[in-house]
């Protein structure tokens, strides 16, 4: 079990579309901490060259993230009106709208990569794999952690066999890992959802969602947690690949909510032109609306226009520090300690 | 300072409209937490008379909360609309919409009582008193307490004078304590809440929403909170006032949500059909809603129809227990402390 033997009950949650790197990975699992590469957004073998990289850079265990690849169908009127309507972001940034195809992210060859690479680590989101697939990784070595955020997927994911529960509340940055992107379902905070999961289910769990500075690592290994995992926090670490425009945001006290607009599946980002004008519209349409606005947001990018592209971060995302990766987790794992021990002597003195 | 001198950080959150009552505040204060009694809805005398009441059944400290009023203008067009829509409710139980006129919740009668009964803690809700209210309840010993629900309404309540800051995050029952009560804010979860206020603010810290057991608040204490407040935990007490089909559904496995349905306030309550049918037509016309479903709320208690009236409940409602106050108080206490143990147990043995 990796968990028991983490230096630091921090783990880098994959963070895919760009601030994950392998140099980032090695810098956590290097201090003490673990490490995620993000495969989601990747071919195949550029998940493998990054894989190798790592292993270059580090001998610390890793974890890869996998996206569960959802069903292809989707309500085809609100797809092509949403398509319509980004022609106008489309125009104002100078490329065109992007090929709005269903793919599966390659899952499948991205499998038979990481039966052959011999992954310490495996974490799924957007689903939980068959047992079946389950099995067979279990058969390589490797430990499957499977994200959820409420109790009938945690039900789901301990039955089909995973090790270890990431249980991702309301408050996290990017996508929600729902197994299904539903509307009119509010999400659980961190700590309902840590609470309900561990009254019910005996494996061992990881805490996400709005997790930045010790003192809140500290609340959730109080509440039953065996680490917590950490996604904004080290996004404007030098290590990461994090756009300029988007570390100026995050340090800025700009408030975040769930949109659809970027990528057609629920995620939360730093509040926006584009996510204000767009949010309403767009429907339930995942990767289909993801590939439609690659070329714009890859467009906004390049200008430097944080009002035209995705800017991912969890609620807490001011107290994120500027700091090289290893740095923020012995600062992390310090502060937890130091509030875990202030508040036993406090209860001690009663 | 009150908080220093309880036997358990653990507070009753007021239960406006039926689950406060005297016995409960004074069963919580009896077993060395803090019962407040919820001033809301009441006429001055009423709420007098209870503040008597509790003093012959407990010489323990104890709150009073007050609802803050807030602006009579509302959105006239969309409130006529929503009036008219309630007619298929008041026609379903046989009653008449009630009178949807605004008040001010008899906000200058009773301060005046609270000045004259001198009582130890005056929380407030849904604003923050003007500086000249606290300083003059401060005058009669009082401590005042503001809830708030993100860092600027922290910011301006530590600034006109508040002893304690009650942070309510999102996941919490009942009504959301924001100070304007505005259409597109997506709520902080507690823990956010809780270290973007303590990063700032040098003010005693007690995190309500979706605190429902031990570990819960072991987690919020570790956080830095002072204590926790809780609701939803004390509502299946035999002390509490709550009526018997809310009691019911509480223990159920069903979700919550947020609605302007029933109050014209925004509010977490278990999902039922009159939340379902009119949440999407409510507008922000608070009280003015709240007085015209009144009747429609009671004739729908009075059948035991759990689908016509607001079930307020915290997201970890399930996790409430039905036990007599005290022992609610206690048993959360002991299981805090269990928590920190063994995180601390835990820590040092790495």
């Amino acid at each position: 079990m990796i968990l028991s033997e983490l230096d630091h009950p921090i783990i880098q949650a994959p963070l895919a579309g760009g601030p994950s790197t392998p140099e980032l990975t090695a810098a956590v699992g290097g201090a003490g901490g673990l490490g995620f590469l993000a495969a989601g957004y990747q071919t195949a073998p550029a998940m493998r060259a990054e894989i190798r990289q790592l292993r270059q850079l580090s001998s610390a265990p890793f974890g890869v993230n996998l996206l569960v690849p959802g069903p292809a169908a989707v309500a085809d009127h609100r797809l092509t009106t949403y398509l319509e309507r980004l022609q106008v972001e489309a125009h104002r940034y100078r490329v065109e709208v992007g090929n709005a195809d269903f793919d599966d992210d390659e899952w499948g060859p991205k499998l038979t990569v990481l039966h052959r690479e011999r992954v310490p680590v495996i974490s799924f989101t957007f689903g939980c794999p068959p047992s079946e697939v389950i099995d067979s990784l279990h058969d390589t070595g490797a430990e499957v952690w499977v994200t959820v955020t409420d109790l009938a997927e945690a039900h789901a994911a301990a039955g089909a066999g995973a090790d270890v529960l990431i249980l991702q509340g309301i408050e996290a940055g990017g996508h929600r890992a729902s197994f299904v992107d539903r509307d009119r379902v509010e999400g659980l905070g961190i700590l309902v959802l840590l609470r309900l999961v561990a009254a019910e289910i005996d494996l061992p769990l990881v805490a996400a969602g709005g997790l930045a500075d010790g003192p809140a690592i500290a609340a959730v290994l109080a509440a039953g947690a065996r680490a917590a995992q950490l996604g904004t926090a080290f996004m404007r670490a030098p290590e990461a690949g994090t756009d300029p425009a988007h570390r100026e945001a995050l340090a800025e006290e700009e408030p975040t909510a769930l949109t659809r607009a970027f990528t057609g599946r629920l995620a939360r980002g730093i509040v926006n032109r584009f996510m204000l004008q767009h949010s309403d519209a767009a429907p339930i349409a995942y990767p289909q609306v993801n590939k439609a606005t690659a070329p714009i947001r890859a467009a906004a990018r390049e200008r430097g226009d944080a009002d035209g592209f995705n800017l991912w971060a969890g609620q807490a995302h001011m107290l994120a520090k500027e700091l090289p990766a290893a740095e923020i987790v012995r600062g992390l794992s310090e502060d937890a300690r130091a509030a875990l021990e202030k508040i036993s002597t406090r209860r001690a003195e009663r």
